[in-house]
């Protein structure tokens, strides 16, 4: 739990931020955004709960009536109006009134890129003569870069996501459905974790679709499989992936995992303050593209973490963002064969002065399990 | 899984559904109304994955590259082209000219509830000439309406959450933590659905907050504990409250839980064809209010459910909407004493030619477990 006087702060540099780019108010709903700045955890419901943070005036969190109570305990000591609405009641009518307080009700107002469109649509109808635009624009500049706290919170789950990896060999793999394995996989996550948030095992033909479900595929011996595995630890998130061989590699497997390795290290060597973001990309595209894989990489190289599984700054090129101290981001290169097989190697890298620091620890060398 | 004839007829009845209410098409991201046209089932994502369903001319699942396996996986045989978008194309002009093409790019769009507002106002910006509804004024009419199938499953899911409810009595309550009780909950539900939603453990002053998370308070003998829980299976939900006491109930509960029972009953009595939603809620709210309890019952009585937890029709005050056969909702009363207890009572109803058809079949009785 982020201390009251840390979520003040944040709260503070959210406002100061307003100002800086021109904005007169945030309009947060249920998201890591408003937990990273109030510490309210709200689940997403179709009853509107809104944090309404002028950038100067009184801010307001509101709230329905039944979800009060959790709001109050989630903010603590936190100095934040709870505004409680009834089931009857209008609850854009409650913001409106309270940016008009601040003399915002007709300014620019950053809404939560999450938010959902119908809550926007009835603000947009009360607040006609408002502008919106996406709250990251503010919200990315606080959350981008982690404080120590966080970079520790992104180890802790980091190592957390490694004893899984750890585990890997352990487990059956010939003969079971991805299913199976994907479920004691999950179990193995919410042991070290509060929350297991996915685990895609691509086996065989399977592994060449980067985001494939576990399916009832039977997994083989001669059959190379992904697996990307990630959780949540005291609300931060871990994501890795490794690829193994069950048995003997399939033809031409190797060949391709050593330029996929390589092309890992590149991109992780590429992490340094003041590289732009797209350069990381840049360093992993350039090794598979020179093994001839070029069109076979067919996503970006990476996306940053934290209280959100992706959030800024994305490794995608056309993002000239330079990297700073405290941005913590994955680094996955993949290769994929459709019809036939797929790898990627993942790891959580936080850009320090020093250059990139590797969170996830295991190796990266392709695991081979019994076939 | 639907099957490809009943998907393609609710894509057609949205259609006719557009035109009924002078609407040009519906622009739906990842959510229950996508799956329930399409059978996509796409994780909410920073990328933008849009079905453009226009009431007339060409409909088209906009996905980023990498889902679109997954997508034409889950479509199937579905008539409906796959416009798949790379790492750095532009998403929303595919959309804008998908809605070009069918003479919809100035009209009148229903866009997802749901829809993140990041994307809500990129649509904005690149459509000017566009107005924008909720989408649910048109998927509503559809999703309401259970066909037999979908009641089906959703009686399938109900006895699956009873089974946990009976299992409830045999589990240990004084001297462990909510935490704790509730963790053995989540595996129970996780062996009869597909996934376990929500597991809300209230235990003495904790019951009086109807959206209590469970907490590391210990549970003692004399406490009433409200429990709410509710999974996944097969896409449907399911959603059961009862209100247990651990050995002598406290001062005052009995009489309590007593009328909180009558208040449920007349609430599923009143259900029928052509009843007004709200009338179901004011069955309850009588029976609570005329025992001085009024304003103890803090929110409406229920909320429609299928493939969302929360779906329509509300039954709430201000809701005329007449209930008609196929709609599935919660009944759920509950009366809170902030500082000291809660109870409340909750199945899902079904409404049919003959009135309400409850599908959680366990004892409204109070329950008593060792103290």
């Amino acid at each position: 739990m982020t201390t009251t006087t840390a979520r003040g702060e944040r709260l503070a540099r959210a406002r100061k931020e307003l100002e800086a780019r021109g904005l007169d108010a945030l309009l947060l709903g249920p998201s890591a955004d408003l937990r990273y700045l109030t510490g309210h955890q709200a689940p997403p419901l179709e009853r509107l709960t809104l944090l309404v943070l002028p950038a100067v005036g009184e801010a307001r969190l509101v709230v329905p009536a039944l979800e009060a109570p959790l709001a109050r305990d989630h903010l603590g000591d936190l100095d934040l109006e709870v505004a409680a609405w009834q089931e009857t009641d209008d609850p854009v009518a409650l913001v409106r009134a309270t940016l008009e307080a601040a003399g915002a009700a007709d300014g620019r107002l950053g809404v939560g890129d999450q938010l959902w469109s119908t809550f926007l649509l009835r603000l947009q109808a009360a607040l006609p003569a408002a502008g919106f635009v996406a709250a990251s624009t503010v919200t990315r500049q606080l959350r981008m870069r982690k404080d120590p706290g966080e970079v520790e919170a992104l180890a802790r789950v980091a190592a957390a996501i490694d004893r899984v990896v750890d585990g890997l060999e352990g487990l059956r793999w010939a003969g079971r459905t991805e299913l199976e394995v994907a479920g004691d996989i999950q179990a193995a996550i919410r042991d070290g974790h509060d929350e297991a948030c996915f685990a895609i095992v691509g086996s065989g033909r399977n592994g060449a679709s980067p985001h494939h479900v576990a399916t009832g595929r039977v997994i083989r011996p001669g059959d190379a499989v992904v697996v990307d595995i990630g959780g949540r630890l005291d609300g931060y998130c871990s994501d890795t992936t490794r690829t193994l061989v069950v048995g003997e590699p399939p033809p031409g497997f190797l060949e391709l995992y050593a330029v996929l390795h390589q092309a890992q290290l590149a991109g992780c060597a590429a992490v340094a303050p003041g590289v732009p973001a797209e350069a990381v990309d840049a360093a992993c595209r350039q090794v598979i593209a020179a093994a001839g894989h070029g069109e076979h990489f067919i996503h970006r190289t990476g996306h940053g973490i934290g209280l959100e599984e992706h959030e800024h700054p994305y490794l995608v090129a056309g993002n000239r963002e330079p990297l700073e101290p405290g941005m913590a981001f994955s680094v996955e290169p993949g290769i994929y064969l459709p019809g036939r097989f797929g790898a990627r190697i993942e790891d959580i890298v936080v850009c320090t002065d020093q250059g990139g620091r590797r969170l996830n620890t295991t190796s990266r060398d392709l695991r081979v399990v019994d076939g």
